[in-house]
């Protein structure tokens, strides 16, 4: 049974909704929650049932979203760099963790150890998209400044994720300012080039195609990755904001608002994160599932999921697979 | 009277949208349009009035939006050469043209010239803001790889042009992954340190605070610039989309969405950039004012009052007074 470690402390609202995800997790599926934080509050939280199901890791100290992650390393005593740990000695085959991200990442990164071929693991995240299933886009935030190298891995990693989530063709894009090959800056036309070798590369994608077009995978760097997501989120918090002004101002409005309440609703399950989970740090030899800090119960949930399919694809191996098939056709 | 020399023949619509734009504009203010295209065409599509109040400069060939910028500056007989030379030669005070913008982009940059102190133009781009008025956004695909002094010298052409706009306090802030001193690409670290020379700089800000924090300009590279303007177009477009179609899957949800009617369209004009006309190149000795293809009667009306806007303004020497003076506290 797949044994994953969970972080239970760095959250922004402590462990409560982190176990609760933990034991609705527990009802659908089989594996084995290592929850490590305080044992006291871990176990007021849980059922004797449920108490008697998970294994427990003691520990009280955890770095806090105001820490740097350089420092992480030397915090031996946090939940966070034991849960890790529990990965790379061989307890637990995945890491759970809603705490700080780049602590997550570096420590993940340095203990778990990168596969072979991979110079930068990445953070992969889905996005919706209205007539196609949705988009995995990487790096969003684990590498700011990228090489063309780079950029030739995620897009590697990532055709190897979605392949193995959607059973079929994978079309791989590369983000930039203009279809036409020939657009982009200076590491991205280099990017280009590379990515010639993988059959699933379509060329390049615009920013405002995202959502619509059939891509399956999105490369671009963690700086621009950040833009893109978090200006999308503020583009569509923005006019449901604006929605909501106008529909304010008048009275038929409010009615018609208020008949509209239900396709609201719809959408907002279509563009909600704790639909999607976590997003896992690709490029590591074990799986790491980095949660949003706001996670609640249904995000958890979803995260577990996650890690767990991520061991059941065998997702690490698949990579390392691809990546020497890759480098073997080009010697 | 300000002279504008307008390009009839790049835009995606023809000469018509272009033509009954000036007529609009000419109704409202006072300014003489220098109309280059087809003689006979712009003929057909104006009053004798108005035929009366235009000057045109007859040509017929134009650059396509195929065609590649750098070829631009061969094709001397092309209307866009034709409008931004009469700048350069002191027969017109300003351009507007809804061509080919790489093609009006360079040719202006090299006919009209730079300021001094400026290495790169920049083209800025103003973006709807809920509780505040709206941000200039710059540069937004002039440049797409860019050095910490360019970035810097977009801060001070930003900071002059809505200065000028607002007549109050501006603020600047830097595009980022994050709000924190030290967050953003290598570039992005070093333009933070030289844009302290601003007071007008308030640090970082995310893409998702674009949208409702109280920044009057926000600086980026041509290349994160066009993610941003686009991630945010094509995720706004897509919200209303998805709305739509929970709208059409229910019937009271379509009661309610033709109630709503009324608060999207004015949402539409709120969000639609027809309301903002063209962006400026900022950083010319002249004005050069780069219009959607696309552009509508409205948005070529609006782009020609920029371009006056500008002229009254004096932008060009606010910039060049302005880097003067930043050098001389430097020194």
């Amino acid at each position: 049974m797949l044994k994953v470690a969970i972080d239970t402390l760095g959250g922004d609202f402590g462990p409560k909704p982190i176990i609760e995800g933990v034991v609705r997790a527990l009802k659908q599926k089989n594996f084995t929650p290592i929850l490590v934080g305080d044992e006291a509050q871990i176990k007021a939280l849980l059922s004797p049932e449920n108490y008697a199901s998970v294994k427990i890791v003691h520990c009280t100290d955890f770095i806090r979203m105001e820490d740097k992650a350089s420092d992480a390393l030397r915090h031996k005593e946090s939940s966070i760099y034991k849960a890790v740990e529990l990965v790379k000695d061989g307890q637990a085959d995945a890491v759970v963790s809603a705490g700080h991200s780049g602590a997550t990442m570096s420590l993940a990164t340095l203990l778990i150890g990168r596969i072979k071929g991979i110079s930068r693991p990445a953070i992969a995240t889905f996005m919706p998209s209205i007539d196609h299933r949705k988009t995995l886009v990487l790096d969003v935030g684990a590498n700011v400044d990228c090489n063309a190298d780079h950029l030739f891995e995620f897009g590697v990693m990532g055709e190897v994720y979605t392949r193995e989530h959607f059973q079929t063709n994978i079309k791989v894009g590369l983000l930039s300012n203009g279809e036409e090959e020939g657009k982009g800056n200076e590491i991205g036309k280099k990017a280009f080039e590379k990515l010639k070798a993988l059959e699933s590369f379509v060329g390049n994608i615009e920013a405002s195609d995202l959502f619509k077009k059939d891509i399956d995978v999105v490369v671009c760097d963690g700086f621009t990755g950040n833009i893109l997501l978090k200006s999308s989120e503020g583009a569509a918090d923005s006019i449901v904001r604006m929605l909501k002004k106008h529909v304010m101002s008048s009275l038929t409005a409010k009615v018609g608002g208020l008949l509209m309440k239900k396709a609201l609703k719809k959408l907002k399950k279509e563009i909600d994160y704790a639909e999607y989970g976590g997003a896992p740090l690709l490029g590591l030899k074990k799986c790491a599932i980095i949660a949003h800090g706001k996670s609640n119960t249904k995000a958890i949930k979803n995260a577990i999921f996650q890690s767990i399919e991520f061991g059941e694809m065998d997702i690490s191996h698949k990579i390392e697979a691809r990546l020497s098939n890759l480098q073997m056709t080009q010697t």
